[in-house]
């Protein structure tokens, strides 16, 4: 997969060139290209935004340089690519999404920075994508989320069993870790993970995963692939709570 | 505002020391450190992970490098600061979140990276932050969209009138933006915003928030404060787009 960024500030990227997102780079998994906005300026002040039409605080950045960038990045690489535009509007971002992303050949992602960016730039874009209800200084944290998330997910990139029992994946979330010390300040861990019986680990696991899933988002317990007796266990503990459960 | 940041990869944080987020530490309204967790690590290789109990892939963060990291700032800052773990289980972050935590004195993040953090991470942790529903490879660049979105909003970063009218806000998504040129490529800007008349224009743009936020986000309309007229216009345009709206 190609990844590419445009970016008023492509030093800010730093968290792409570390750790598994390093790893999956030097592997070949992803090209991660990050181009500076500014090289597409129409003047010699490599300026990119401008004052808005009808008034208000803050610069917006115009389209021209995001349209010449895309077509030059769509140009050198062969390939039209997704554009996404990282925005407030957007869809919600998700696992299922980035999943769905991970199977794209090529994604190309815009970053606004400023009060926002010129109207027109959306006429360029295939999909809007937002990662939540709150405002950061620009798109280029929420492009790191997207990209951290997809390339994770690559083939390769890390062993199966790792993305396998994750949150989210099954519409649980995770159950409790624990490493040494097996006493640490007073807290122990618990006996059945130093059990080896890998059965009762296992069931261990699965339980504390409903547990903690229905005290922290009960909202993703529909969604979750559960037996019979998990749904009952669920539904009496819900009651225990005096929390209100429909499965 | 001070903000500390626990993490093995302190090489990530370029997305704080760019743009707003230096222009904010210049200044003085915040101070971000971030630290290496390594330097707490009970061995001379400087790991800090170890294998999970009761078995399973990857390796765990182990909790006493945590305690005793946090510990050393809390002593060296004289501030029990609020403690915040970047994690799936925890409360959705939002522009209302962002906008308590903005009221702190001291925040300290916490950002896990492998399979998974020690459970008993957790005896040290105020609050536990989520910033949606998909996996990433560490808590970094979660820690950064909580320090970005926090950042921004502490009093004198931005102009007010920046941080007045924006998106969440409201509750309304943000109006369509356009800058120079007036037509690009065929497209033209609105002609209202070329009239120079400030209500037509503050009427159009009110407009346009409301029905982006009718296609894009109905979810939020029920928290915004509406007027009569417009609360009519939205119902008017649902009947018409054949959306179910509850105002």
């Amino acid at each position: 997969m190609r990844i590419d960024i445009l970016t008023i500030f492509p030093g800010m990227f730093a968290p792409l060139t570390e750790s598994i997102m390093k790893r999956a780079t030097e592997a070949g998994h992803v090209q991660i290209v990050v181009t500076d906005l500014r090289d597409f300026a129409l003047n010699k002040h490599r300026s990119v935004d401008d004052y808005p039409y009808g008034g208000g605080p803050g610069m917006i950045m115009q389209a021209e340089p995001f349209f010449l960038a895309v077509e030059y990045l769509q140009k050198q690489t062969a390939s039209a690519g997704k554009v996404l535009l990282m925005s407030p509007l957007g869809e919600r971002f998700s696992q299922q999404k980035a999943a769905m992303l991970a199977k794209e050949q090529h994604l190309i992602l815009l970053c606004g920075h400023y009060e926002g960016i010129d109207e027109r730039v959306r006429a360029l874009v295939d999909e809007e994508i937002s990662i939540g209800d709150f405002i950061l200084t620009g798109g280029e944290i929420p492009a790191m989320v997207v990209a951290d998330a997809v390339v994770r997910l690559l083939p390769g990139v890390l062993p199966q069993e790792a993305v396998a029992d994750e949150s989210f994946v099954h519409g649980l979330l995770e159950y409790p870790q624990y490493t040494r010390p097996a006493e640490f300040r007073g807290m122990k861990v618990p006996e059945v993970l130093l059990s080896g019986d890998h059965e009762k680990i296992r069931e261990w696991r699965r339980k504390q995963s409903l547990l903690l899933t229905l005290t922290h988002r009960p909202d993703l317990l529909q969604q979750a692939n559960l037996s019979d007796s998990e749904r009952q266990l669920l539904l009496d503990e819900a009651a225990k709570r005096k929390i209100e459960l429909l499965l």
